[in-house]
C-alpha cells in the first residue's frame, strides 16, 4: 500500500490522479491533498479519500473549510501550509500537480525527507532545475515525470544504459493553431485558444499547448530530468498524440511508448514503478486510430519554442524568467488584457530587461520570479 | 570481441550480418561460416573474414572449394557439417540464417554448447518451439530473435516485468498484395509476388511475406519465445514498416520499436545484446517520414495467416506439417508449377492428410517433416 500526498487536487491531473486512487483501493491510499480555493470539491474528496491533513491556500476559504469539517482532518493554509504538509505528513510519495512556481518549495521539502517526486509541476525543473536535480542525487530522492512526454521518455529508458542514448524526440501535438498562418495568429479569441484537439487540461496548460511554450518548457525539463544537451532534444509534431515521445539509441534503433491520449496513464507508471498494475481505464486500438502523422515544428510561427531553446543555452536565471514572463503573459492573455502574438513579446521583454545570474539559489531563484511578475504586472495594472 | 558463427553467411541476412561485423572489427570476429553452394561467394568472404573453418552443404561444390583455397580454413561438408561446425568451432554467438528445416539440427547443438543463439531461422521455432525452449531452459542458452518483429518485441520488454505484458502486436506490412482483391491474386506472376514492397529479402520469405504465411510463421514464433497465448498475439498491418512490433503492457499502456526496416538493427541488437553500440549504418528521420497507417489483416484473403493460427491450436506437429508444406508450395510456386492461390490449398492438404502427433521428438519431427514433403512433391512430380 503506498501513501500519497497529492498537491493540486482540483486541477485536471489531481482529478485523474485522484480517479486512478479510487480504482485501485488496495495499492493506494491518499493521506493529504490541497487546493487553492475549490473548498467544495475538496470536501468531497476530504470524505472520500480520507485524508490526514489538507491544505487551502486561500486563508479565507481555509477558515470556511474548517468550520465545515470540524475534526474530520487538519486543514493548513498558505505557501508554508504546502510546505508544512510536505514536512510533516506521512506519505511515501508526493504527486506535486501544482500549478506554477508555487510547487517548488513543497518540492524541495519532499526531496529532503528522501520521499518518491512524482512530478506534474513542469516549472520546477524549469526554473529550479539544477537546484533540484542536484539535491535529489544528495539526498537520494526518486524523481518520476509525470507529463507524458517525459513519462514516455522514461519508459522507453527502463533496462537501458542512459549512454546508449543518441537523442529525445519529443512528441507535440501542434495545438489548436498547428495549421494557422501567422497572421490568423494575430486576432485568436480565447476561446479558440482553450480549444485544444486531444488533451483535456487545465487553462494554463492549454494556452502554452496553443503557443508551444508547453513543448519549450518540456524541452528543458528534458534537459535537467535525462541530463542531455539541448541538440539532442528534439522536437517533432505529431497531432494524433497517440506516440508521447521517444527515444533514438546510439545503434540507431529508436523505441517509442504509445497509448491513447490520457494524463491517467503516465500518473499511474509514476505512482507504480518500477511495477506495472492492472488497469482497463484506458484502451488503445491500432486498427481504428487509422494514422499517425509527423511534422517539423514551425519555431517562426512558434516563437515561444525557440525562446526556450534559447533559454537553456542563457542558463542560469533565464528560464526563471521565461517562465514568469509565461505565467503572467498568459494570464493576461486570458483575462483579456493582451492579444496572442503577444505572449511571446513579453516574455521577450522581460528576458530583455531582467538581467540573468549565473549562480542562484532557491532565494533568487524567488527573487527573480518576483521581479519578473511585477515587471509585467506593472506594464498592464 | 565476441566469436560469431555465421550458418547461411550468403543469403540477405547473412550479408547483413557480415556488413554490421566488417564496421566493428574491434567488437565482432567471425569463426565459422556456413553457404549451400555459393563458393565464389564464400571464397571472397573466406578471404576477407579469415573463418577456422566453413561448411558447403553441396559435396562437390565443398570439394571444389577445397581445391582452390588450400590450408587457408578448414571445409566441413553436408548437413552433417553444419552440425559439425556447431560442435566443435570456438564461437559465443551462433547466427542462425538458414533458411528452413536444416536450421534445427545446428542450433540444438549450440544451445547443449550453453551459447548464444541469434536465431533468424524461424522455422526452428515454428516446427521445434517446444524442444527449443526446454533445451534453452534445460542447458541455460541464451535465445534472442533477428526477426525484426521478435528483435522489437524482446527490444521493448527489456526491463519490463514479463507479467506485466498485456498482448504482443506483430505488425506486417502486408506484403504487396495488401491492396489487390482476392480474384486480383488468381494469376499473380512470380516476379510481382518477388517485389516487396518494404523489405529486400530471399525468395522464400518474400513469397511468405505475400501470402502473409511470414507473419503466421512469426505468430508461432512469437508464442514460443514470449510464452503467451495465441489470443495475446495480435497482428496489425502497418505498411510502412517503421514500427517494427508493440507490446501493449497491463497498465494500458504501450511499447513500441521503430526505425527505417534494415535488417542489420535487429542483427546488432542480437549481437550486441545487453548492450547498444555505436552504428550509424540507418537513420530515421520523423519529419520525412510524414505518416504511418494502420488497418486490420483480412483473414479471407490471406489464408496462411488463419492457418497458421489454426496450427498453434492443434499443437503437436502441426505447425511442422505447415511449414513443410508452405516450403514445398513455395517452391512449386517459384517454379511455376502451382498458382499464387493454390500455396494455402496445398498446406490445407498436408495438414488434412498427414497425422498430427501431440508428442514428439527430434527424430518424428524429421520424419513428419519428410512425409509431408514427399506427399507434395509426389504430386508434383
Amino acid at each position: 500500500m503506498k501513501k500519497i500526498l497529492l498537491l493540486g487536487s482540483t486541477g485536471s491531473i489531481g482529478l485523474s490522479t485522484l480517479d486512478i486512487i479510487r480504482s485501485m483501493p488496495d495499492q493506494f491510499q491518499i493521506t493529504g491533498l490541497s487546493v487553492n480555493n475549490n473548498i467544495d470539491r475538496l470536501e468531497e474528496q476530504i470524505k472520500e479519500f480520507k485524508p490526514n491533513s489538507v491544505v487551502v491556500t486561500n486563508e479565507r476559504e481555509a477558515e470556511q473549510l474548517r468550520k465545515r469539517i470540524g475534526p474530520l482532518c487538519e486543514v493548513l493554509t498558505g505557501n508554508n501550509g504546502l510546505v508544512e504538509i510536505t514536512r510533516q505528513e506521512e506519505y511515501d510519495i508526493l504527486l506535486s500537480a501544482i500549478v506554477g512556481f508555487a510547487g517548488l518549495r513543497p518540492t524541495i521539502e519532499a526531496i529532503k525527507r528522501k520521499k518518491r517526486i512524482a512530478l506534474a509541476n513542469k516549472e520546477t525543473l524549469v526554473v529550479a532545475g539544477e537546484l533540484i536535480v542536484n539535491l535529489c542525487t544528495e539526498y537520494q530522492a526518486e524523481l518520476i515525470p509525470v507529463d507524458s512526454e517525459h513519462s514516455a521518455i522514461f519508459q522507453c529508458l527502463k533496462g537501458e544504459d542512459s549512454n546508449s542514448i543518441n537523442k529525445l524526440i519529443l512528441t507535440a501535438s501542434g495545438g489548436p493553431f498547428l495549421n494557422k498562418s501567422r497572421q490568423e495568429l494575430e486576432n485568436i479569441s480565447i476561446e479558440e485558444a482553450l480549444n485544444h484537439p486531444n488533451w483535456k487540461m487545465g487553462n494554463k496548460i492549454t494556452i502554452d499547448s496553443a503557443t508551444m511554450m508547453n513543448k519549450g518548457l518540456e524541452v528543458i525539463e528534458a534537459f535537467w530530468l535525462f541530463n542531455l544537451p539541448k541538440n539532442k532534444i528534439e522536437v517533432v509534431i505529431h497531432p494524433q498524440s497517440i506516440i508521447h515521445s521517444m527515444v533514438e539509441f546510439i545503434d540507431g534503433s529508436l523505441k517509442a511508448q504509445l497509448s491513447t491520449p490520457d494524463m491517467r496513464l503516465p500518473i499511474l507508471y509514476a505512482l507504480s514503478y518500477p511495477e506495472r498494475y492492472n488497469y482497463n481505464g484506458v484502451s488503445t486500438d491500432f486498427k481504428k486510430i487509422g494514422q499517425l502523422t509527423f511534422f517539423e515544428p514551425n519555431f517562426n510561427k512558434f516563437e515561444c519554442l525557440k525562446l526556450a531553446y534559447d533559454a537553456i543555452d542563457e542558463g542560469g536565471t533565464a528560464p526563471c524568467i521565461l517562465n514568469a514572463a509565461n505565467e503572467i503573459a498568459v494570464e493576461k492573455f486570458l483575462s483579456g488584457k493582451i492579444k496572442f502574438l503577444k505572449i511571446p513579446e513579453l516574455i521577450k521583454e522581460a528576458l530583455h530587461k531582467i538581467e540573468t545570474e549565473k549562480h542562484f539559489n532557491l532565494d533568487s531563484l524567488i527573487k527573480c520570479d518576483f521581479a519578473t511578475r511585477e515587471l509585467l504586472n506593472n506594464k498592464y495594472s
